[in-house]
């Protein structure tokens, strides 16, 4: 199928250019009966948006969300919830000089190789703008998982050489870098705008983490819980590497070590004694945290020279201009809780079925 | 949808026990015309079968695949393929020990929790077994890709402290690691084989690349080519994480390391000076060799004393018995190569509705 | 899935309630290169629309359809197009009366029993108002089909005991009721007038066809070319039969009369005699004209007196107020064009996938 | 998606062709804990299989179905479920004579002009005989709706100009021709007997009924239950009108005569005073019984002589041998009554989503 929608029971699509005049997405399967609260959604969006903090884009948009149906008297129905932001800030003419240049590290030549011809204005299709319509559905996703003592948490755990050293949950966004290390957070921020001085872009790590997720979601075999997060996290820009529980480590562990050990909790409950398993075994949830870690690149659009070939397949140097974030950490955030959301909201639905 | 199909236009469904009468796959979306070469399907399980070398299983078994519809006068007609290996030396009374206690590391726990109850004999479906289906119609993918020019390479990079640090691709089918460095090959051996006296088990890396692949494969924006490639590899059993190129590496490169620049080839092509990105941009193939990293964890079932609990919820200790592999390396080779393959068929085919 | 979607290759979404802000649709998967003709849509709208004439509802809306995303420079980019559509003339007030009370032949008593509660506002979903997204979703899909040589054609065949006697296709769009005979048109009209004096609606029969179908559409077993036409016609409100070629008349035949000899046409190809399969063999394309036929209810909304019960369960009467169609029949013509039209651009497109 | 699964999350892959070793089917999704009652699945093969009476081919195979997977200790354990049959009388000599010349009525041509040649043996995958499988799968579907109080019945109503006058229930499988009217019954053995004589085929019409099934089942707007069955029927081989409820009747009513007024049933649950809709409202089951009518076209292969045309585009004769039947119709009722147990069954699961 076409590559907009994700989902199965909760199933959304997205729809929208990073310079047209509006970006959406269409939400099906949402369970009736949601008092949907708007504010929550509108929430959602102001942490992913730009102008926050001079560690992102200097573009500012207010990202306001509408609801153009799905919604009666403060209800979901059960039809289609459609969500519509419009863009308001977008300088398309800041992009006339790529127009016929590819970008390195940028989508514009697949594109190209793909559909003929792009729509070269901030990346069209391809730019991050597009990950507002997934934090909105997201957000209707975790009221849903709300209301099933289900939550989730994100954070920037590292940046280039520097690493969260605590987990101070309180602390996530309070600083600009959504680092749980206030002291690592201020460190961060100082090699950003080091970075943008030297006009040069960061990459780093995001943890997720689920809590409350009852045993049994995902389905075996080829739709493991983990092969879902999987799917949902590399489809966010800029993702090259999704690790579940103790991710790359396990391949310097022994099994003795990487097992978990089951236990009883104290509420009767079976859980494990450790969590190198991030909470997926057999590709089905244990019970325990789901704990996932993305690496995400360095943004490729820098504003120092490069080279590169244009359209026409002639030799060229391109030094990128617009507004463009130095980090996509902190608004990488929210995206994978969003997206973490939704294939947990669909596994929900999807566990319905699973008995007779 | 339930779990046990993948693909969109080339799609599979697996089904089997690993102690049931057999094990099998029907492919539905298979071109017609493909001159099927069925002794590279039986080459390509016999990679995959256990009891090959002294570094898997002692379950020997022959993988004998049956051809039952979909192909006439040896050619495929465009009907489903359905493929069928018996399962001959199945010892299930190796399995009753464990009936109702949860082995550490494995889903028994999970799929209790998610059906009510489990075929506890090998695994039932979460076995490792169920991947022989996967390199059989991973097969017939090839078969498709190679009339296309698109080659697949894969092996062995790491285990445990041990990394290839050549990649001579003659010699990776040539040592029993499917290593592409003899001379780590032989450190690992000897490492696994001490590992099985320890009674443990390895973890470690496997590599696998894609070569000849067009520029333009991948659909924006869920079905993004390193989301599919994502889902299908963490479908893969023991998996924990995916990295596409320079993956977690990436963390510590700045923008202008990791930008691939474009440049023109003698051919008259676009390429890259260098490929970080693993040969795909904006989630869309760029023509450069696709590099897909798998870290896999050290098997779960081993044959010393663990702690857990049994179905009744009492604490208990286990010894896991039955014939099991202390490290799925080699054998995970094929099954990486199998569904990156599944994944540029489906890619290729669908690419054709791209354009008017 | 949820069932707001069609199609697989060229895939719609449709949302949007009868008394909310707007409707609309997401059209995933249109290829690239297309150049969209917006007046065209608009033109399909245009027939589809309410208060044309005195034999449909009065209500009065223009319809006009904005396009949010997935044109650039007046092409198709290969990215989502969202078409949206305002709602300027709701009259909710209408509703009230119908709140708690279930209207015989509507929806309102299975949305209450499916989701808990509806949205009583014209129907919400149920309305026919959600097909305007249909039509100007087809109005994107016969663009497509019409530069592949394939055109569609559809009229009014019979209303009550009154049936066109000839086919005069330049016919078709002269009268209000898009009969193809013009003395039956004026008797239609006539009898829809006496329906509406007397305070109720007629049912009646709409034909569709499509001409320039290549042959080897369609895809055996579930989704052949006929099967995907029931699913896309039954989904149209009213409809309660679907036929194909000679459809219901089969069952008087004999083999004998009822097989369409094959015979050389004088440009080569293969071509029958005649067309009682309707142009499909096998579920499959044959090249002869595809032929569907769609019978429709009467429309339920009729302002005489009815016998009911109201959502507390007890013995009640309605009157159904509101701007109600006599009869669906003339609107019903550019809505099962549209629906054709979506299935055999999805066709195409998958067909492409049929040979290596 | 390629064609041969039906369902979304009771969902049936077919593959087999007519003259292969096999033909079979995987059943994924269905919940884990049935007790499968694999003697009522062998008795609904042994309804549809040939060789049964003077009104069907003489072709004769037992149809023995073997469960491969998904069962243990006699449950479903929420896995695939494989079923396999044998292929054991096929006689595909009989199929050499029209090896290049194409059966009017046929798949012959247009599976020809898709795939690009075919197995012409007995129609390769376009043989009915591929309904076998789907026969089984609906066995399976069946037991889970009898848990839930659904139960489903099918009859032969009419062929050719003989119409069953009263329904019988209990007649219904005391006749080979399936007709709830003894005496029409018999007047139908008779003229197939005459048909037979005559080398002709007779077509005619069947109606399959579901009782005790709950509202709202059936996703709104393209999901409607009607929509998915007339996707069903018009799946089956020889199928060419579909109607619900009053069908094509309603044509010639008025709203005041079509619409079934609401009441109150002695149990306190609502219900209609008629069932003109056939159970279905708005797409959505009302908890009347499902009334579905299929009117299937006399078989294509008659032992007189046909014009046709041959591969290499020449005039040709031909005059079908092989064993064939010269009505559908008592063999079509167990098929139709499969693809409505199929259909309900995914409804009900599907509806476990509607709601939070």
């Amino acid at each position: 199928m076409p590559g907009n929608s994700f989902g199965t029971l909760f199933r959304i699509t997205t729809w929208g250019e990073s310079h047209g005049p509006a970006l959406g997405v269409v939400i099906d399967g949402c369970p009736a009966g949601l008092e949907l609260d708007l504010a929550e959604i509108q929430a959602q969006l102001d942490r992913r948006r730009v102008g926050q903090s001079r560690v992102t884009s200097a573009r500012r948009e207010p990202d306001e969300v509408e609801i153009l149906s799905g919604v009666f008297e403060g209800q979901t129905t059960g039809t289609p919830i459609s969500l519509l932001i419009r863009n308001t800030n977008a300088k398309s003419g800041d992009y006339d000089a790529i127009k016929d240049v590819y970008r390195p590290g940028h989508a514009d030549y697949t594109y190209d190789a793909k559909y003929g011809f792009r729509d070269h204005r901030g990346g069209g299709r391809s730019s991050a703008r597009e990950t507002a319509a997934r934090v909105a559905a997201g957000a209707v996703a975790r009221q849903i998982l709300a209301r099933m003592g289900i939550s989730l948490i994100g954070y920037t755990s590292s940046m280039a050489h520097l690493s969260a050293q605590v987990i101070d949950e309180a602390e996530i966004e309070r600083n600009i870098m959504r680092c749980p290390d206030a002291a690592v957070a201020a460190e961060m921020v100082a090699l950003v705008e080091s970075a943008r001085h030297e006009r040069d872009s960061l990459g780093g790590v995001v943890e997720v983490r689920a809590r409350g997720v009852p045993p049994g979601l995902g389905e075996p075999v080829f739709d493991k819980l983990d092969a879902l997060i999987g799917h949902a996290m590399f489809s966010i820009p800029a993702v090259k590497a999704v690790e579940i529980g103790a991710g790359v480590e396990v391949a310097r562990l022994r099994g003795s070590q990487n097992n978990d050990p089951f236990e009883l909790r104290p509420d009767g409950s079976i859980g494990t004694t450790t969590n190198h398993a991030g909470g997926i075994l057999g590709g089905i949830s244990s019970g325990s945290e789901i704990v996932v870690r993305l690496t995400a690149k360095p943004p490729a659009s820098i504003a120092q020279e490069q080279q590169t070939v244009n359209a026409a397949g002639e030799p060229a140097t391109i030094v990128v201009k617009g507004r463009h974030d130095p980090t996509v950490l902190p608004r990488l955030v929210p995206v994978a809780e969003a997206m973490l959301a939704l294939v947990l909201v669909d596994c929900v639905l999807q566990s319905r079925a699973t008995r007779l």
